[in-house]
């Protein structure tokens, strides 16, 4: 493993120079989230600003600057990074944990009464500015969200993306635009709105079936919409929609408008408007431009919800994806195992050729994110990636994760496997057979339709918890369909808030995705995707019960397989069954030969 | 089955009588909930005014009077019973249920602009009046929390309760009351409060090591305190306190006064007080007495968590009361079988012995809820009670249903099991066997310490789920120590909202009642409690487990024992062996010989 290679640090020049913005404006802290105005995970350059003064490059985390103080709330995840990457730019690491103060509650304590702080308001969600106005309400403070005090300082500011938006077309579109918008328009009917302001990029792109690739890994574009019951307004940059598309979405009612125009637009909707908006999904800055007398409608947009309910047309292509994207594996599994025999094989040597393996499918697309391939100790941090500069070497004995995801035309997949290398020990194989028993428990698990998807973690996690042991993260997260590999509305996490939109419905599809990390030793992950189905319904109401997507073998040299019930070693066989005969016809040679031994059963 | 002779009905002209009063009063709407200034579950005679004014016995009940309409709201548990007790009265039954609008709603929707709803704010909540307030503020509304309507017309309302308060003493009561009270002391000053004021008559029992028999099954006297840094003030009626209790009291710091001068003493409370109550467990009627001045800080009670977790000299005696609960559930058992195949039992016979069984107990004081004897179709009802005019003789084939408990000087003890009779039917036996399993999965689980105990419940109900099989009430509810058998903070169940409060601590007890209820046929529940014990630390936290404290066989003639996994088996076999060996010292003869064979190894 080498280390980063250290650039001059430029931070405290551009903290200088922000400071001094900050006096002449009469700001006394400046917030700068990890943000853009469309609220996403993957950000554009351009909204990089939190990384740009800080310096610390990890996806999320929150800067506060004062005159005094400068400091960068992270989790856990990045605690190793930003320690790093801060040392010397004078600004304070701030570790965020249960119970600790985060950025909103320092900004409460420490702004002078009578103070100003200052956040972006084309960053800051409309609900976050209600949460801090009314934090720093108490000693008279005031919020200001209508300045960019970075614009000034930031000369270098990336450009906006300007890739290409293009159709999603059938088949693997299976609902037209015109449905979609018609399904919205009924919503918008059943909650007393006329008007939905959308900032959302992926209720955007799956709204009118089109994509993009604006950020990395999700194929969206950057835009807003504004849909009434005989509108249908989409914001994007000039250039991106060619003609042709253009004319076919004008030809279905749908209107381009300047993605830079947004703001006029809102400011036209009257004054009398009933506008349904997401409060945690929608900047206040954007809703700033409205006239003061339109009504908010508040609720989650009708397309979160939508888009989360695949149809059984889109499962049969997902079930294709998934297909591929097993037989793209068992090829790099196929490769993998007798390099590792034969020469050096690095982390970033899995991703080169783990992406080349998926890229030569049908329909691939990209990468669904940025592949981890973590060996022993790195295996620990759940976030790791593998860089050119700092990976390391996989030899000796024990445990490699690799956790890895392709967009598919007709799907988005996720899956992370651990892969035995030398001999594991005794105890890597007990972690890997407690963390295999939570995944079969929740995926044969059967369920009410509409229970608060959070009530479901405790079964996965019911056999790990029964050493005494537990992870952090969430079991599962929503996955979009040729769509963010993160997507809401449900979520199964304990940690998580059992809110009613979190219900479980049919066709969501959510990964299942239990683990053990031991710092500075291993960690361990296994992650299906499973799409939650009917399971028929009884005198005590309707059942659901989930189908496993993700089809690649589990290896069983991981496990103590003597440690697992009848019933789970039921389970897997069966499971190794589907993927053999599922799989199997897409692969040839060695790839086929390693499918055959890797899914015998135990 | 016989049904219950039917009495005239005087509903109607209450009716009347009410309506007249509300006419004078300028009221639209009267609210009357099921409700005592102590917000109890039990409700004293003399605050049964919805049962008075409605005809409808229920406990659980809300009725909303105006001139043109009368309506009882209930929950399903209750409509067989509401809808005949209703008939004629002109109340109508309006059915609760999920996403049905219940009588805040209601009220909101019907109240005429600037019309005035009133209730009795003795008996309505702090945060209830609030969200009434809200619904009501839209149309302009108001509502009287200042009149009790039914004063002037309730000629033959009922005394309060005037039994004598005692005291808890060691070496059951195991921690005296100036550590108990030095310790909600503590939690005030954490809160930043100097008041502290308290309605709830189990906070209070257990604060004052004090006990009654003001209502059926809760060991509790009317009473309200207020506490501060130097002052306990316990308001209790004159005459319930003998001379030397109430000399040991003062000795100890405790001032009592008068039940009825608490208005007086909260009106007495400074303007510049700090006063910590729970605005669900405090009526606004009470303070409204209070100098608008005073700060409220509002919270859970310290006591309330306090009282939750048992402590280790707890634990010894309720571990005792178990065993000897046991005993009578033997003795009880020893008489019932042979009865069944010789003579006429009927529900209330089981009710009659079980309760003699118990009687002849040390340390019994009396039962803590009314015994439920039900037999098949009257299983099927969850809160059935069995009357001496109506209830079932048990004969032919099916499962008898036998929910009790009893307070013991040393703890209280809530146990459910099946008693086979004939021959159980094979889906009988199936949902037994199922439900059992849920029992198991719980009563095995190990879970972090602070986990919000309703994200539990899925353990619990995976096996019975994965049948399309659920049951609409809680898997456990929180148990007292010589104390109500129904207590929080903590609930298992994933219909209850997981607030912070709910999180798990050592030394809580809880129900494990799973059930499966089969209306007009059978119903089926086994229940245990269970105490939360520390089961070790690891890098990954503290984990807690559950101790089974219920001692008493389940009957295997109810099982489909092949359909149980070896662990299962397990589980059932050490839990007899355990039941055998702590029970069986207690017992002779024919209870004896009834322990032995029922708790044979399967």
């Amino acid at each position: 493993m080498s280390t980063q290679s250290s650039t001059p640090n430029e931070v405290p020049a551009r903290l200088a120079q922000v400071r001094a913005v900050m006096a002449r404006e009469g700001v006394d802290a400046l917030l700068v989230p990890s943000a853009d105005p469309h609220l996403s995970e993957y950000l554009p350059g351009y909204w990089q600003g939190r990384q740009w003064l800080s310096g610390f490059h990890g996806s999320v985390g929150t800067l506060v600057v004062t005159q005094a103080f400068a400091g960068l709330w992270a989790d856990s995840r990045y605690w190793e990074q930003a320690e790093k990457e801060l040392a010397g730019s004078g600004i304070e690491l701030v570790k965020l944990g249960p119970g600790k103060p985060g950025p909103l509650e320092w900004l409460a304590e420490h702004t002078p009464d009578n103070g100003t702080v200052a956040v972006d308001g084309a960053v800051m969600a409309l609900a976050s500015r209600r949460t801090l106005d009314e934090k720093l309400h108490g000693r008279g403070a005031r919020l200001r969200t209508d300045v960019d005090l970075l614009a000034e300082v930031w000369n270098d500011r990336p450009a906006l993306p300007d890739a290409p938006v293009y159709a999603h077309l059938p088949p693997y579109a299976t609902v037209s635009r015109a449905e979609k918008l018609a399904g919205v328009r009924a919503a918008l009917r059943e909650r007393g709105a006329d008007w939905h302001f959308i900032a959302t990029v992926d209720d955007i792109a799956w709204l009118f079936n089109l994509r993009g690739s604006d950020v990395s890994y999700n194929p969206v574009f950057l835009s807003f919409a504004l849909v009434s019951q005989d509108q249908a307004l989409l914001f994007v940059a000039p250039g991106k929609v060619d003609t042709e598309l253009a004319a076919t979405l004008g030809a279905e009612g749908v209107t381009l408008r300047d993605y830079h125009q947004v703001g006029a637009a809102l400011a036209d909707v009257p004054a009398a408007a009933r506008l349904l908006v997401d409060p945690l999904k929608v900047t206040c800055g954007l809703l700033d431009h409205l006239d003061p007398a339109v009504t908010l409608v508040e609720g989650i947009a009708p397309s979160t919800f939508a888009k989360s309910r695949k149809s059984e047309a889109d499962a049969v292509h997902i079930r294709q994806a998934m297909e591929q994207d097993g037989a793209a594996l068992c090829e790099f599994f196929a490769w993998l195992e007798p390099a590792l025999a034969g020469q050096v094989v690095t982390e970033v040597d899995v991703d080169t050729h783990l992406t080349a393996a998926r890229a030569r499918r049908p329909n691939y697309v990209s990468l669904s994110f940025a592949t981890i391939a973590a060996f022993n100790a790195n295996g620990a941090m759940p976030h790791y990636r593998a860089t050119e500069e700092s990976h390391a070497r996989i030899e000796g004995d024990g445990l490699l994760l690799i956790d890895s995801g392709g967009q598919y035309l007709g799907g988005t997949t996720d899956i992370t496997r651990m892969v035995p290398v030398g001999n594991p020990s005794e105890a890597q194989k007990a972690d890997c057979t407690r963390v295999l028993k939570g995944v079969i428990a929740l995926s044969r698990a059967r369920f009410p339709k509409g229970i608060l998807s959070p009530l479901l973690d405790a079964i996965a996690r019911a056999p790990i918890w029964a050493d005494n042991v537990d992870y952090g993260h969430g079991t599962g997260h929503g996955v979009g369909y040729f769509m963010n590999v993160h997507e809401g509305p449900q979520v199964i996490a304990y940690q998580a808030t059992p809110g009613p939109q979190t219900a479980m419905q049919a066709g969501m599809i959510t990964s299942i995705e239990p683990g053990t990390y031991r710092p500075g030793q291993w960690g361990v992950r296994i992650e299906n995707l499973a799409m939650n189905r009917e399971a028929g319904s009884s005198e005590f109401g309707e059942f659901l019960s989930f189908e496993t997507l993700t089809l690649c073998p589990i290896d069983t040299r991981c496990l103590l397989v003597e440690q697992l019930t009848a019933e789970e070693r039921g389970w897997l066989n069966g499971y190794h069954r589907e993927v053999l005969s599922r799989v199997g016809p897409l692969v040839q040679g060695a790839a086929l030969e390693w499918l055959q031994v890797r899914t015998a059963p135990v």
